[in-house]
């Protein structure tokens, strides 16, 4: 090797590339890259052709590839910068399983990310998002470039003097954020504190050292809700290195809570939430989303048709029972949807905590007590002035009772379980409360009156 | 009254005003202020008790009592600024009928207005809300006078020394409002534009004079709407005469939107929204809330009930038919409950317009026909699984396919007709729906199996 020159290891490196990454063997063109310099990886990247190029560049680890990156001519970092937004190579990496994408790139280093998101467009951030390697709905996917940043030791006036010639950002500056030399975050400052400081001050003795930031990977919804904590109109986005890489601005905040709003409200309807607009999707589409729900509630109908089917006898005496089964369900369904609506939307603005299960359900239950005492007793009268047979009147009120204080502990207890056992209390509940107010409230219903009617 | 002197005047109002006041003859007392000069007005209120002072203030019209209020010694201005936050002054605010305050109390003067939101907590502030004289719910009250304004001839170098002695604003600033000397608002600038100009240019000149601005009494959601609506961090609030009385920030905003998105799920899930916190709620208030919506559907159960009580023959004949009533009534309720949501979330985002109204039932219609023959065909199996009847299975899945047509188009279609209506489609969709479903469902259920099984 050392009888070689240094062009004929670039060529070598660059052939071998160039064959391991048309066999798409990625394993092995990274594994390639680790012992080589990174002068001569960079001259083997400039070398590939175009379509591999972004992807090789992808392959390297985060601290080779942003020597690589500052090693490459800026007109060939541009050219390498165009080739995460070219459609061959998307290609590529969405032909990798999602597996491999994750073992194979690390995170981009702040420079290029920066450099990156300035030249895309919000749509094609979306489009390069398998590129840049962060997962859908992290912070990652929804920060902007659009940031103002100054380092610790400039004074005052050479600080107004770069804001000034950073006529590029957008006209609203939220904070200026500092960093050091290796674009860690060190602390944030106001327009304002700069315009009140004394000319000859550093940033580095006006600023706030305690920054709050997101990471890169925080959910976006966790975002939205730090940002709405601390009364931020911005935050700052950081890599694993506490490197500035972005912010997320309240703008986006809002759009992502109505979205995720949207999604608890669809959810509660009873309705699958996809990503997607619900009025440019195909009809059929919508129409299998919601039907899962549907077939939920046919399965847990049987139960409810057996144990009608069960107790034919005393429905074949006094067909008049009949006549407020619907009453029954109805109630109970929505007595059920009251106590959990709460729950669930508690839960979710965090005006609820699971620890405070227990007093909860409690709150529900003496709730479902006042409220089927005042429903049974309206029922009594009105059953018996509908079908004037008192045994069913007392059937139908008792019934009804029970199942108020079964429709609210239920509402209330089983959002509880669902977010203890890790899943979404919104998207559970309904099925597993249907069922228990149905199956159970019918049971009871029946029974009151075999006892009450002596059959 | 010529020989009258001076102070005669004055001791004869002040008597006059108090005697009225004391009577709670607060038209009189109104009346009394008209022909009376400004400086006499200003020394009458001085010489009243105090807690009566504020009301003589209030009393007067707008022209009136910014020039009053300028009249008064700033000592004494600071007084009566103080009695508004006053226990006793409040109690007999709060004892006028509200179109007694709505007729007696003018808006108050920018001036004013100002002067009295710097010294109110945000809590004050709305326990001072009947004196302030704005409607809940609106701009007015959300607004707080933490912003910046100057004035179009100032220059950069003197609007920068002005921004640096007011210390007391907060400390993000967002925008700086330029007003005229009659405080309305001309313009608006960013402090980047600030920083970005030449000292000796003027505010007037760098300024955008297009400002969108929200009325103290424009609605609160509309207000957040606006905000959301042009990325704002911040937005002006002028009175009725264009004067800017404060600003509202996107982090109440935010807490507006989630206070509206509880209410809007609240209401779908058939729970009355209440301004208060409902884990601060007495029970019995609890109970009575949700109580009303349980009674509607008690009022439209006796429909279903006596559709069955009508058919009670063929449920005698073939009893079987009973166990399949939860079902249809089930799925009924949730077919129309997914259709109401997307309808009614759609209208509160603004994601669905009025117009588009028979395009987006037509599509729910459609997505109905689908839900309904998928169901129906599968019902037809499992109710013939269930009860080895074939005419009742089929008497099952014919109804079920009916059923899901009727629920999406009600569904769809009664939001649309309330909102039409003037009344909130959250609130007035499900009893009519449920209503629609359950006793049609039932009557199509029962004539069906009556043909079918020729009875």
């Amino acid at each position: 090797m050392q009888s070689r020159s240094r062009q004929d290891l670039q060529d070598l490196v660059r052939e071998q590339l160039q064959v391991l990454l048309e066999q798409k063997n990625f394993q092995g063109a990274k594994a390639l890259l680790v012992p080589v310099q990174v002068a001569d990886i960079a001259a083997s990247i400039e070398g590939l052709p175009e379509a591999t190029q972004a992807i090789a560049f992808r392959l390297l680890s985060k601290e080779e590839s942003i020597e690589v990156f500052e090693y490459l001519d800026p007109s060939v970092q541009q050219t390498l910068l165009e080739d995460f937004k070219r459609q061959d190579v998307q290609e590529i990496v969405d032909n990798m399983s999602p597996d491999d994408r994750a073992r194979l790139f690390d995170e981009l280093p702040a420079k290029v990310v920066r450099r990156l998101l300035q030249q895309l467009s919000p749509e094609e951030r979306d489009a390069t998002a398998l590129l840049l390697g962060y997962a859908p709905n992290t912070a990652g996917r929804i920060m902007t470039p659009e940031y103002l940043s100054l380092k610790e030791n400039l004074t005052i006036t050479q600080a107004l003097a770069q804001i000034r010639s950073q006529a590029d950002v957008r006209e609203t500056i939220y904070y200026i954020y500092v960093t050091d030399d290796a674009r860690r975050l060190t602390g944030i400052l106001s327009l304002r504190d700069l315009i009140l400081a004394q000319p000859e001050e550093t940033i580095g003795s006006i600023m706030t050292r305690e920054v709050v930031f997101v990471n890169t990977n925080t959910d976006q919804e966790e975002v939205a809700r730090t940002i709405q904590h601390y009364d931020f109109v911005a935050i700052p986005v950081v890599d694993a290195e506490q490197r500035l890489v972005g912010i997320v601005t309240v703008d986006d905040v809002l759009d992502i809570l109505e979205q995720e709003t949207t999604e608890d409200i669809y959810k509660l309807g009873g309705l699958e939430a996809g990503g997607d607009n619900y009025f440019q999707t195909n009809l059929f589409t919508v129409a299998r989303k919601r039907v899962v729900w549907l077939f939920i509630l046919l399965i847990t109908n049987s139960a409810t048709a057996a144990v009608i089917t069960n107790q034919e006898d005393i429905l074949e005496k006094v067909v008049a029972l009949t006549a407020f089964i619907p009453l029954l369900i109805d109630t109970g369904g929505n007595v059920g949807a009251q106590s959990s609506t709460v729950v669930i939307r508690g839960l979710n603005t965090e005006d609820i905590r699971s620890h405070e299960a227990l007093n909860i359900i409690r709150r529900e239950a003496i709730a479902g007590i006042l409220l089927g005492a005042m429903l049974g007793t309206v029922v009594i009268v009105w059953a018996y002035f509908l079908q004037a047979n008192i045994s069913v009147a007392l059937a139908v009120g008792i019934s009804l009772f029970s199942i108020c204080v079964l429709a609210s502990v239920s509402g209330s207890a089983l959002p509880f379980l669902f977010r203890a056992m890790g899943l979404d209390p919104a998207l559970m509940s309904a099925p597993f409360i249907t069922t228990a107010v149905d199956v159970l409230g019918v049971l009871i219903y029946l029974n009151v009156a075999r006892m009450i009617l002596g059959l």
